[in-house]
């Protein structure tokens, strides 16, 4: 009955989502607090108390109609402008609401701009280890994946393998920084260079090269790391963003997208957009959501970022303690290990007889490595170090 | 800078939505009061109380990481296992929890479904007059939209040509009742005889042909009208359903898919159709409004189902006494009026010159029609009737 296109994604289900399912399984078992999770980016720390105010205060000061009922498909011009406003005033842009699409999350943001952009064939780049998800939107509209391989020394992009492999159908680069899975930010000298090229490669070919910045971790940086905005680098950069981490909001589905006037065909592009939005059948983002937003921005609202900190320190020295090969991540909330055999598969497997659950460094297109998910309780993480270390026994990795 | 399949949207951006941004244009130069803005199906009744009490209970008595976290693809299993049963009570169906896939809306259902089943040149049949997006949704997957031509008798569709159009290469059929633009209600007769045509056609090619059906409006049925479950008449039917008109929440995007077990392969379809849902960057559902249809539907929470009547009657009746030709509409909100000329565009453009907004019906695949959008509020028609009235004067029809 399914489609030929469905068919090997219902074969090759999300390793992620079926270790989700796989979690909530064995907790049914062994009792939740036995099963040490850290397979899923489903933050713990709650949304901050704004969410709920600011919830309760539409309710009461918004009229129902409005508050539920259809928008522009792009989203509440006010909402829009204080979102601009706000990125303005942080980072030194331009924007104004016209700039700002409001999306199902950026999941949802990225398909929008791929469908908007793509047309058969077309090639669209990015850099191992990825979110493989990528894969599929891109595949969404008849395009094709072109993955750069790891630079596993500080998992900054790989920029001459880069610069070789565009040709004159690379349509767009997706990025990702802060990254899933390895939590590095790109730095101001990658993304210097990585425009430089792009523009070189752009008039080589004479083409139109889009770089999409997927920017669901933003917020989540830590001992005062600046992640550079995106924008300031490229003219043809469009973003696309998510409250799921910085308002601990993923099920909620909200982000937005900004296409800045300076990117080719600007106005065009964003009405584009807007239709694709509509087309794909979200419509719009949810509605009581965006007037959500809205004041939370106004309230500075923002989560707990010293809980995840807390956790990654711990996670992290203990790893290292344990004899497990690691780069301390800058941001988001994940630690990319090198598995102590090659075979990272393998090693998952031998992790989640402890009742570990990690996800697969080449679900990332990254072999032999794992990622670790610590946005879940501290003390789920000092529940689960024994098994940890147990693990790093069995392979020799603890003395 | 767009790609070429998005460029024709771009320049036939949709009629309803451009008349919408008009809409406020005009509000804000003549003032709303004095726009008759009837183009567009955005409930003005305000959502039922039971949903703002829910979200309030929903915030004081549930999680935060639970209520805006991320759940299962295909939604909270307690929220789907409540509407599976409420099904089940009303239309003696037997669901479960597997069954029920929450959406983004109905939109997102059926670009769910779409994506799951169609493959490249796939045929999906509808009757006219249509939703006009469905095209876009067909052609989302590579498929092509077949459309039956309506039958303007009594708006039932048309089922002999339907008979002849059907080939080898029909994947699916989109049905909509209780109509949009018609507000005609699919009788028992009509689902009996159209799935009685399925089966011989789908037996006759050796193919299986899914019956959708597109429900927005189920609840919006006047007079005692009963709405035919359609899962009953057909085995190969999936259930497009959004709480968008029967809760007033179109801008919350909440909605879902019925998978029945009856349908072929069904259990690989529910999967398939989960992995979409994932794929094309909903992930899930709004998690808050999943948690708040739970309690609104053990409240027996409806919307004001008198008022969309009241409105009907006063705008069907001064219609006809104006002269206008019009089916009494048995469902939705919409009246589908017979155009006096038989350009229909060209009418729209002379009644907005009375600040009147209305639908051509060739945006529908049915010229020489209009669609009247009367989910506004009472004040509103009371106050366009001159209007009308002046518009059928200038056509000859006032006697």
């Amino acid at each position: 009955m399914i489609s030929k296109k469905m068919n090997p994604l219902v074969q090759n289900n999300s390793v992620i989502r079926v270790m989700f399912e796989e979690g909530k399984r064995l907790a049914a078992i062994y009792g939740a607090e036995n099963v040490y999770d850290f397979s899923l980016g489903n933050p713990n720390v709650p949304a901050p108390q704004e969410v709920e105010d600011s919830i309760l205060e539409t309710l009461k000061e918004e009229d129902s109609t409005f508050i539920h009922g259809y928008m522009s498909n792009s989203g509440y011009e006010d909402v829009r402008e204080t979102i601009a406003q706000d990125l303005n005033r942080r980072f030194g842009t331009k924007f104004g609401q016209g700039n700002i699409l409001m999306t199902v999350g950026a999941a949802s943001g990225l398909n929008i701009i791929l469908k908007t952009i793509l047309d058969l064939e077309d090639e669209v780049m990015t850099f191992a280890p990825y979110f493989v998800e990528y894969g599929n939107y891109v595949r969404n509209y008849d395009g094709r994946l072109v993955v750069v391989s790891p630079n596993t020394v500080d998992f900054q992009p790989n920029l001459e393998e880069f610069a070789e492999k565009i040709t004159a159908r690379t349509k767009a680069v997706i990025i990702n920084t802060p990254n899933n899975p390895t939590g590095v930010i790109y730095s101001d000298e990658t993304l210097t260079r990585l425009a430089d090229i792009l523009r070189v490669k752009s008039a080589e070919f004479g083409t139109e090269i889009v770089l999409i910045s997927d920017e669901p971790y933003r917020e989540l940086a830590y001992d005062g790391a600046v992640v550079p905005y995106v924008t300031k680098y490229y003219a043809n950069t469009v973003v696309c963003y998510s409250y799921s981490k910085s308002l601990s909001l993923p099920g909620e589905r909200i982000g937005y997208l900004v296409i800045p006037d300076e990117l080719t065909d600007s106005k065009e592009v964003f009405t584009a957009a807007t239709i694709a939005n509509r087309v794909i059948g979200c419509v719009n983002a949810p509605s009581l959501i965006q007037r959500v937003i809205k004041r939370c921005i106004e309230k500075g609202a923002a989560v707990n970022l010293s809980a995840y900190d807390k956790n990654r320190n711990l996670l992290y020295n203990s790893l290292k303690e344990f004899g497990f090969e690691c780069i301390k991540p800058e941001g988001a909330f994940y630690l990319f290990v090198k598995a102590p055999i090659a075979d990272d598969k393998a090693f998952c497997a031998q992790a989640q007889k402890h009742n570990l659950l990690l996800v697969p460094g080449s679900s990332f297109a990254c072999p032999g490595y794992v990622r670790i998910a610590y946005c879940v309780s501290y003390e789920q993480i000092e529940r689960s170090l024994p098994a940890f270390e147990a693990v790093a026994k069995e392979y020799g990795l603890k003395k």
